[in-house]
């Protein structure tokens, strides 16, 4: 192939990806970068820890790892790729093969020749479309001039209170960063039912709700931001929903992001429902001669095989890579996504990947989800922490379609959500999860790993061994409704249940699972049971007991105890770990 | 199917999880577990965190997650399963279906009948065959009776110094749990040129070598020990090797273990050449009415299609399950092992999957590998640490073969090496790694994560554009050797390389890679260069400058700067991360 010249519109993560992979395969080919802001190459998913205090210096986040800047005399020295700030693309003509670029800062005119161009022009952070939503004290975190903003601010101590709207997770990050370290009295705002909606089920939600309430962040879910408006007292501004107004120094919102494809559509090239532009497996557009990666395509979702807008630095920077092969004259592929996910909020970290039980059954599928929890390494081995996995199957082909998690080792739940979501794309089973060899030795992992006990549960539940309930039918039911005839029984030992039989009277019933076959007599025959224990394990062999028994109107409370504690329902002591 | 009588030969680790899963499923059977033991299902696993120190009683090794002791009346109680400890298998009879005990504290014999049986015998620590090999001071660790002993006399005082023979997984770990918080003087002695033969290749071998001396372990590899006699002096006994004599007030033997697979083979069932029973993938031996799983049966390994011993507890755990779930009448399969591991060493955490390049060429595979060296989380997050991993890929196919890994924090290593082990058995290509959907964010990982970044490195050297030698072979041309025609191309900051140009003065030259398209007249065109940096990153990126500028005889060191300190080989300041 002749040497080509490339044209690249944007230059923070995807675009500096193909342009350096490209240069080291094809040396002689004319690289141009373009993008309208004045930074490039930088780490935009940092911005919280910046914005937090754990970065001391903005430069860190356009820093090699070797701490070379990412300027635009880095790109022309170290990578000999061309860099243009400050200039805007304005349109593509596809016909002649130029781009026509705008220098904001001569307000001057060029016309790009390309053979080959790349669009990298990412997303764009959704407004809030309400009176006052423009206000200066209303900010987005979506690029390194707000971060400056927002830091500076705070830094300087003008920032008392702060609301941010929205709590997915750039707005569990900005809390965070605002509270932790500042100490600024923040609120979250969100229109959904729950925090982190569309990546996790409602119930580890929850979780996540009752920690960030543990951290003193004020939540109000299900409440849409009616007005912002300047502030009456010692505050600048009004957060107006429909239950309440808000006082606040600063309001960030972080509502998601929107492809940013309007440049690729005025160029005739098709776009998707979501807005992102439409790729192929190669990552070429509908004109083979431009290629598009990053925040501003639609990925095909590999679990359903529709496509959708997900955007992800890490994303970009694995596109990037094929986007330069192919530039180059390979042929890598990029054949989808399963949308892995993490993110760590206050001392817990969340991760998720695949379909969430509430996402598959939008789909169409018929499917169940079962939850675990169990030690993040061998029960003896000291440091351990709980870890709180959730995996969804379908159920006639017991085929993976998604896990969530949470705890407080984060590094320990990210591999397991990774080795899961290599899984995903594959088709594979529970009892591929079952038998997943991951690596054993007590300080890491327990000998049945939680990867394969989360299986192994959904296996137990679909072939009807496991019949569970969770930890909102148990809410409904046993907390709030109070039936007469629903009772608890907690399989642990009395010290542990000794604290909710004094709570809850003959409601309940505490008999140790190892002195069950014993004790049938003492259940009443007519009564709904809860079967509990701390995490759903002992309580899973009392039931297959009690059905040998003939007792059968019992459920098992999955994730037991220690769930409803994490949910923030039941107050007590330390419990044991199972 | 109607009720049975199984009978499970063997209460550590397999029986006890056949006897429970199966017990759930069909509490109607009558199972009984055998032991010759006095203690049963224990995790072994733990034993040197026991004598460590680390666990405080040994119960904790011997207990549910929930505290409860795993005793024989726990089982009879919880779970309904029958246990005879202290009971010896003597003989299967296959006919009748009996198998013969002997009870080992009253001396009688009992013939117990079976409608199934299930060999879950173990394995048993290889013995010393020297001179003095069975003196009493001479342990092996295997059970909880070892264990009490080494600790008793560790914490009493009585050990001073300790000799280890065998470095590999329990060599080890036991040199750290004396070491470390027992301040025993130890010496590792190990017949292979390298610790950890058989897991490691020889690169990482010598990190960890490094590692363990820089925590005062003294080693010696390629050594055969040759007796083992009564000391002279202050020390009880003497290890003599072929070149030298080693105190010692404790022999620990670590050579490996064997399946114990003679009680199967005395009834006429099938071995193979490992010595262990041979099973199809429903865990049944060559009599259908006979399962075997855990560490007496050898496995498929499913990149070789042949049949390996593996001895691990947690695949115990896992064949358990299978064999119980098949035995209630259900069609549980378990297809075969990648044979993942993963070990604590002092502050160093390994851990492997898949084949070593080692072991892919013994076993005719045409292989490369590829070492990157990488931050183990975003390079601007606070905390973050450097991860080595070595990736083995088949050539012609580029199927994965297999992944080496170290780094100080295990967690992120171990989910590392899990979403490896999770692509292995699937035929999976460098093109699928690559593409491996990792969750991102900055506290746990890189936009461009490590395991996506050792799928690239490894397909650039596979095409050609990454020409890499590794540690070995530096050591060997530029330290050892010093042939005048060699050089050395530092392309990091002057600082950085300031030392080694003071050390090495013209062999070590200096640009930094952001220069060196306008320094190419410096470089001597007739010398063969070792081109590096701290990592192995810049220096490719300058080898592909190099190239493109006709200087063709350069080659780049995998790892660059840190594999050569991690190896022990230089010394120095502190590094930039790349």
């Amino acid at each position: 192939m002749d040497q080509q010249r490339v044209v690249i519109i944007g230059a923070v993560a995807l675009g500096p990806k193909v342009a350096c992979r490209l240069k080291r395969l094809r040396p002689d080919f004319q690289v141009t970068m373009v993008d309208q802001g004045e930074y490039i190459s930088y780490g935009g998913c940092g911005i919280p820890y910046y914005i937090s205090g754990d970065l001391s210096d903005i430069k860190e986040l356009m820093s090699t790892s070797f701490h070379m800047e990412r300027t635009p005399e880095f790109f022309e020295k170290a990578k000999d790729v061309r860099v243009m700030t400050r200039t805007r693309a304005l349109a593509v003509d596809r016909e002649s093969k130029t781009v026509k670029v705008h220098h904001l800062d001569n307000g001057q005119e060029e016309d790009l020749p390309y053979d080959k161009l790349v669009l990298a022009t990412g997303s764009h952070p959704r407004r809030l479309t309400v009176p006052g939503g423009d206000l200066p004290q209303v900010l987005r975190v979506a690029n390194l001039n707000d971060a400056l903003v927002v830091r500076e601010q705070i830094s300087q101590g003008q920032v008392g209170k702060a609301v941010i709207i929205g709590a997915g997770a750039v707005g569990l990050e900005m809390a965070e960063a605002l509270s932790d370290l500042w100490g600024v009295e923040t609120t979250l705002v969100e229109i959904a039912p729950q925090v982190l909606p569309g990546v996790l089920d409602p119930g580890l939600a929850r979780m996540v709700l009752t920690n960030l309430e543990g951290h003193e962040i004020t939540v109000h879910l299900q409440e849409t931001v009616k007005e912002i408006r300047a502030g009456r007292g010692d505050y600048a501004l009004e957060v107006v929903t429909a239950g309440r107004t808000l006082d606040a120094d600063l309001v960030i919102t972080a509502l998601g992001v929107a492809p940013n494809s309007q440049l690729a559509r005025d160029s005739g090239l098709l776009a998707g429902p979501s807005g992102g532009v439409v790729v192929n497996q190669r990552l070429q557009t509908s004109d083979p001669d431009i290629y598009a990666g990053g925040d501003c395509i639609e990925n095909i979702h590999l679990l359903t095989g529709k496509r959708v807008h997900f955007p992800s630095g890490s994303l970009a920077n694995r596109q990037g890579r094929v986007i330069g092969t192919n530039l180059a004259g390979g042929a890598a592929t990029f054949p989808g996504i399963v949308g892995s996910f993490t993110l760590k909020t206050f001392d817990m970290a969340v991760a998720a990947t695949g379909l969430s039980l509430t996402a598959a059954r939008r789909e169409g599928l018929d499917a169940i989800s079962a939850l675990v929890i169990q030690a993040d390494r061998a029960h003896f081995y000291p440091g351990q922490d709980l870890m709180y996995l959730d995996l969804v199957v379908e159920k006639k082909t017991r085929r993976l379609l998604g896990v969530q998690g949470l705890g407080a080792n984060g590094d320990a739940l990210v591999g397991r959500i990774n080795s899961i979501a290599a899984l995903l794309p594959r088709r594979a089973t529970l009892e591929d999860l079952s038998n997943l060899e991951v690596a054993y030795a007590p300080p890491f992992a327990a000998a049945m790993d939680i990867v394969n006990a989360v299986a192994n549960t959904a296996e137990n539940i679909l072939d009807g061994y496991n019949r569970t309930t969770d930890v909102a039918e148990f809410e409904k039911c046993f907390l709030t409704d109070q039936p007469e005839d629903t009772i608890c029984l907690d399989v642990r030992g009395a010290q542990n249940a000794a604290p909710y039989v004094d709570l809850f009277g003959e409601r309940w019933l505490n008999i140790p699972q190892e002195t069950l076959k014993d004790r049938f007599a003492e259940i009443p025959a007519d009564k709904r049971l809860f079967v509990v224990c701390n995490s759903g394990v002992r309580s899973y062999e009392a039931l297959r007991q009690l059905e040998t028994a003939g007792l059968c109107n019992a459920v098992n409370l999955q994730g037991g105890v220690a769930a409803l504690k994490k949910s923030g329902l039941l107050a007590g002591g330390e419990e044991e770990k199972k």
